[in-house]
C-alpha cells in the first residue's frame, strides 16, 4: 500500500482551488472521464448558448444575425479568447476550419517565407495528420520539398541544416505526452534560419503556453480537446505579428478578402490574422467553442499546471505501486517538466484492457499497438477519480476479465 | 390592377401540394422570408436533433459517440442524402469543410488530371470566392496557370481552347439567378478536352440537378442555403465515380486516410469519395445539416421546380405591373428556363429600399452596387407572401420613405 490513500486524495480535492470548475461541466453519473484530451466534455454554458443560437439567432434572427448576433465576428472573438491561453499577442489568433486545414495554411505561408529552403523537419511520432498535410502540400507544390522526420527529440540539432525552411512539431505528443521545450526548440530553429510551427492540440488549455515569449512563428491547435468546444469544434491558427504583413496562405476564400461584401472578382487579402480565414464559418460549432472558452477567463494557468502535474504524478505512483508486476510499462516521460497533461502505459493486452475499463465507466483511450492513454484535465478531474480509476485498472489486470468469454459477449453489444 | 389578386394567390396556396412543408420550419411571426438563398430557416427537426446531439451524444455519450451515435459516418451519410438531390451516383458525395475549401480540393484534383493544360475558364460574374480560390491555388502551384474569365455565357465557346483544363461555373448565378444549361456546357467542355466543375450553391434544393446525366466531373455546393443546414453549415463535394480512382486532392488530412486509426506516419489515400475529406468533421454543424436533409426525402423535385417557377413568374409580373415607373429594372432572366429560384431587380436606391423592406419584415438582401435580391423557396414561401412582399415594395417606392430623416434614425438602431 502506498502512502496515498483514497481519504488523503479526497482531502486534496476538498482543498483544490480549481474544484469549483467541475460544476461547470455536464458529466454523466458513473463515469470517470480520462479522455478530455480526445474530446472535452460538455460545459453547461455551451448547452444553453447553442440552444439560444439555434432557436433565437438562427430561428428568429435569420440572416440578420450575421450582424445583430455578431456571427461575423466569431472567428476573431473566439480567437482572442484562445490567444490569452497560449501566450499569443492580441489579434494574432483566429478560430477557423480544422487543425489539418489550418496547418496547410501556415505551412504554405512558412514555405513561401523561406523560398530557397526545401526541408520541413518534424518527428516520426508526430500526430499523423500533421505529416499527411505536409505530404499533400509538398506534392501539390511539386518543387522538391522534403519531409525530414526525426525519431527522437534529441536528434533535432543534427536535422537542422541550412536547407530547413520550417520545424513543425506538436508541442505535447499525442501518444506519450512528451512535451517539447518550445522556447529552446524555436531558438534552435531560428539559429538555423528556419521558422517554427507549433501544433498545440494537446497543449492549449492543458499546459501553460507562451508563443510570444518563445518567439514562435506559426501555430495551430484544436478546439475540441482541452478547450471543450464540442466534437469536431473549429480549430485555430496563430501567426506572429511580425509575419502578418508578408504571410500569404493559399486558401483565399472570401472571408480572407479585404472587402468580402464588395464582391470584387479579384482577390485582395485583408490585413492581419483574418487573412488566415477562408470560407463562411460554421456558426453553430463556432458558438459552442466561443461559449466553452468563457470558462477560461477565471482559470489561473499556474494553478492548472500545478494540479495537472499533481494528478499525473499521483496516477503514475498509484499505478506503479498497485499494479506492479501486472504488465504495465510507463510510456510517458517520468519527469513532470517533460510531460503534458496525460499519461500512457503500454500493456500487451492494451486494447481489451481499455475496453474493460470503459465498460466500468473509466473512459480513457487506446492507441495502437499497445498504449492505454489517460488524460488528466484539472478543471473537472478529481484526485479521488485517480484513485478509483487505478482501483478498476488493478482489478481488471488481476482478474484478467478480458480473457473470459462473457466479457467479449458483453463488449460486442456495447 | 393585375389579374393576380391576393385572393387568387391565397387560393393557389390552398391547392399547393408542397404547402404542408411550411410547417416543418420555424418562421418568425411578421416576417416574409425571401432570403433562403442566403441562409435557409430553421427546420423544426434540426432544433430537436441538435439539442439531442449536444445533451445526449456529446454530454452523456462523450467520446463513445464517434461510434455509438454514428458521428464518424456523418460526412457520408449527409453526402448520400445530398446526392439524391443533385442527381449524383451513390457514394459520390461527402459533406465536409466549406464550399471554398472543397472547391480548392476539386480544382487541384482536376488540374492534376489535365497536367498539360494551364487554363481554368470561369465567369467574371461568378461568386467571387470561387475565383479567389483559383487565384490562391494557382499562385501556390506556381506553374503558370491562368484564370480566363468570360463576361457572358455566350462567350463560352470561344474561350474553350485546347489549353483549357477545366470549366468552373456556378450553375445558378448568385446575383442574377441566371441558370446554365449544365448538360450542354459540360458537353462543350468535354469536347474541348476540359473537365467540368460545377458550384451548386444556388442549385441544390432549389432546382432539379442531374450531375450524372450531365456527365459532370466535379461539383461543390453549400449546406446553408436551400438545404437549410444552418449558418455556415458544412458544404459538400462531388466526384464522378469514373474519376475517384485517379483523383487526388492536396488537403490530405487523416479522415482521407485508408486507416486513420492505425496512425501510420505515411499517407495512404482511402478509396472513393472519402478521399475528399480532410480533418475531423464539425459534428454539431454536421448533425444540423444531416437532420435538415431529412426533409427532402418526401419532396417531389418536379413539383418543387414547378412551384419555384410559378413563384418567380408571379413576383416578376406583380412587380412590373404594380411598381411600373418606380425605377426597378429586372436583373434576372425573363425566361424561366434560364432562371434559378431567385429574382433580382436593380434600383438606384437599392440599399435603402432593401433596408426599408427588412424594417417591415420583408427579408431579401442587397448586392452591390444596386441589386435587390429575392429568393423564392418553395418549401415555405407562399403565393400570398409574394403578394404581400410586392405590396410593401410598392408602398416603399411610392412613399420614398428612405428619404425621410426618421427612417435613417430608425435604421441606425436596428
Amino acid at each position: 500500500m502506498t502512502a496515498l490513500d483514497r481519504d488523503a486524495l479526497a482531502a486534496r480535492d476538498a482543498a483544490d482551488p480549481l474544484a469549483r470548475f467541475r460544476n461547470d461541466f455536464e458529466l454523466p453519473d458513473g463515469v470517470i472521464y480520462l479522455d478530455g484530451n480526445s474530446l472535452g466534455p460538455l460545459p453547461r454554458v455551451v448547452r444553453e448558448r447553442v440552444a439560444a443560437c439555434v432557436t433565437e439567432e438562427w430561428g428568429t434572427g435569420l440572416i440578420r444575425s450575421w450582424n445583430s448576433a455578431g456571427w461575423i465576428d466569431l472567428p476573431t472573438k473566439a480567437g482572442g479568447k484562445i490567444s490569452a491561453l497560449i501566450g499569443a499577442e492580441p489579434e494574432s489568433v483566429v478560430a477557423t476550419d480544422s487543425t489539418s486545414v489550418n496547418l496547410f495554411k501556415v505551412l504554405a505561408a512558412a514555405l513561401a517565407l523561406r523560398p530557397d529552403r526545401k526541408v520541413i523537419v518534424s518527428e516520426k511520432s508526430n500526430f499523423p495528420t500533421d505529416l499527411y498535410m505536409v505530404e499533400g502540400l509538398t506534392e501539390l507544390f511539386g518543387k522538391g520539398h522534403e519531409l525530414r522526420l526525426i525519431e527522437d527529440p534529441s536528434k533535432l540539432p543534427e536535422a537542422l541544416g541550412k536547407d530547413v525552411a520550417a520545424v513543425m512539431l506538436t508541442h505535447v505528443n499525442y501518444r506519450s505526452g512528451y512535451m517539447h521545450d518550445m522556447a529552446a526548440v524555436t531558438k534552435s530553429g531560428h539559429e538555423a534560419g528556419a521558422l517554427a510551427i507549433w501544433d498545440l492540440a494537446h497543449s492549449a488549455g492543458a499546459v501553460p503556453v507562451d508563443l510570444a515569449g518563445a518567439g514562435a512563428d506559426f501555430a495551430v491547435g484544436c478546439g475540441y480537446k482541452y478547450l471543450n468546444g464540442g466534437p469536431g469544434a473549429p480549430a485555430f491558427a496563430y501567426v506572429a505579428p511580425r509575419h502578418q504583413e508578408a504571410a500569404r496562405q493559399p486558401l483565399t476564400g472570401w472571408f480572407s478578402h479585404k472587402a468580402p461584401f464588395a464582391f470584387d472578382h479579384r482577390f485582395e487579402a485583408t490585413d492581419g490574422i483574418k487573412r488566415f480565414l477562408c470560407g463562411t464559418p460554421p456558426v453553430l460549432a463556432m458558438t459552442a467553442l466561443d461559449a466553452a472558452l468563457d470558462l477560461w477567463s477565471e482559470v489561473d494557468m499556474a494553478a492548472l499546471r500545478e494540479k495537472s502535474v499533481a494528478l499525473t504524478e499521483c496516477f503514475i505512483e498509484l499505478v506503479e505501486s498497485r499494479c506492479a508486476g501486472l504488465g504495465l510499462t510507463l510510456a510517458s516521460p517520468r519527469e513532470a517538466a517533460q510531460r503534458g497533461s496525460q499519461v500512457s502505459f503500454a500493456h500487451e493486452s492494451g486494447y481489451p484492457v481499455m475496453q474493460a475499463l470503459i465498460a466500468r465507466g473509466v473512459i480513457g483511450d487506446f492507441r495502437a499497438p499497445d498504449l492505454l492513454r489517460f488524460g488528466f484535465t484539472p478543471l473537472y478531474t478529481r484526485f479521488a477519480d485517480v484513485w478509483d480509476a487505478v482501483t478498476h485498472l488493478e482489478d481488471i489486470l488481476r482478474t484478467r476479465c478480458w480473457d473470459r468469454p462473457e466479457f467479449h459477449a458483453r463488449a460486442a453489444v456495447t
